[in-house]
């Protein structure tokens, strides 16, 4: 099935639109994870403590969310055993049924760009993503064998068009013909010929959520996109702020949270003793948030 | 010392500005290879093919090219196992004395920029290159964590300014404030601060070769950069494409080639019996081209 009609059913099926990142920090780890920032151990042990807390918020997210987004980048710290952690959970999470957006921010060209994409779109012994999250720096064309093989493996991908970082506006916005809005309008045009059941189709955007008054806008120039929304959370945003992307019918969009579920302990009484129950709790607090102030669907 | 004079050093001992590719495409090694590429072997046995291919690249290079660049996403194609053969040969390039520049093309914001640029730059069990290629599009801030990272580690960057696909265009030079532009002043700015003897800085641009007319202005923009400029060979540009992007004593560019040398076989005579002698000959003659039209150091 299209990843775009993929992804509406377990956004009914859960009835809420978190995407729970999984962003294994080192840093932030839980006490009991601690060999993994330790540098004077074994690096294939310290990718395997990654992996077993990533493995818990993989059954934290089981059945409560449509799907979870691991970002590449603290696994790959940890070189060739980091990445066997990453393969290892991203094949967790879809053997517990949840949608796997794998957050690496590739971009390239031709054949290397294909490459890319069968790297973490294809059945390739692991690590194979629902989804991927691409960068248009090297323009349309770079993006071309990221949509074929999306096509081609029944998967999706959230092509970066506005950031939520500070920084994001000046580059992409800038000038009579911003970046962002030329990513945007190629989206449509490829998006109008591959819609789902659901009116949607698998080719997504990441807006950054902290841009509440532009989100409407680019709900109305991304008509078929679904939106990745990060910066709920740990970046600022509320539920009030992205409701502008989201459909009456509470489709087109996912709300991202990573540090503000996983690490939700170092701000909690509680503390490291129960970082479980502060991310299960912070968790609760953002599906409750959402279903306070977005349509839902399910 | 610092990476801009670690690359003049190079570029000075070796009397050549070549950036070797070592983009191991699966489908293109020679026949001894061939298990790389077959989908029923074991993966960890198809990774040790690339890695044997690329070693005999390295081997290649050594003591006659001042820097290679392998391309992450042929090894990423073969997940952690792939990783791990990257691993190898960037180590194997650097114990040869071959500076090493990852194509990673890596980008994100915050701390995750901050984890790739230690998985990339940082000493880190493995991998670790002395420069990467990374992509800007989320803005000046999302590159700060890199430089931090490659002033730590004496490393470089080479960021995406303008590149050599027939798509760069439209995206990157569009309106009346291009991004390319924005990034290309946002670099010339950075560099100031850290210019090494040589006169220029660790921050260096990729410029793609096959827009050879606007290569001279860049190197006016962008007078502190190192330029990584692809395109030559198979991408159809030529010495007398990439002249302007030198300065008079040799030194400022790097012109890449990867499947003009490592796959050279393809259009040899001699064919696949003799990849080896096709790629020394393919590099040779491109030696020799750039010699006859560049300034040359050393």
């Amino acid at each position: 099935m299209n990843f775009s009609d993929r992804l509406a059913g377990a956004v009914e099926r859960t009835g809420n639109p978190v995407l729970l990142g999984i962003d294994p920090h080192l840093d932030l780890l839980p006490e009991e994870f601690a060999v993994a920032r330790d540098r004077s151990a074994r690096r294939v042990d310290r990718a395997k403590a990654v992996a077993r807390f990533c493995l818990e918020l993989v059954e934290l997210a089981k059945g409560r969310v449509p799907a979870v987004k691991p970002q590449a980048a603290f696994f790959e710290e940890l070189g060739a055993d980091g990445v066997a952690a990453f393969e290892e959970v991203v094949d967790a999470a879809r053997d517990a049924s949840l949608l796997v957006v794998g957050d690496v921010k590739r971009g390239d060209i031709a054949s290397t760009a294909a490459a890319y994409a069968r790297a973490h779109l294809a059945e390739n012994g692991g690590g194979r993503c629902d989804a991927i999250t691409v960068s248009p720096y090297l323009g349309a064309d770079s993006l071309e064998p990221f949509i074929e093989a999306a096509d081609a493996n029944e998967g999706g991908l959230f092509v970066l068009v506005r950031t939520s970082n500070p920084g994001g506006t000046a580059w992409q916005t800038a000038g009579d013909v911003p970046i962002a809005g030329l990513v945007a309008d190629q989206l449509t045009a490829w998006g109008a010929e591959r819609l789902g059941e659901c009116g949607l189709s698998n080719l997504g955007a990441v807006v950054g959520a902290t841009q509440a008054a532009e989100l409407a806008q680019w709900r109305e120039r991304l008509p078929h996109a679904w939106m990745l929304l990060p910066g709920y959370g740990a970046q600022g945003a509320g539920a009030a702020d992205v409701v502008g992307a989201f459909r009456s019918d509470g489709l087109g969009a996912l709300v991202a949270s990573s540090r503000g579920i996983a690490f939700a302990y170092a701000k909690d009484p509680a503390g490291a003793a129960d970082w479980r129950g502060a991310a299960d709790r912070a968790l609760d607090a953002m599906i409750a948030d959402l279903r306070s102030a977005v349509p839902h669907a399910g």
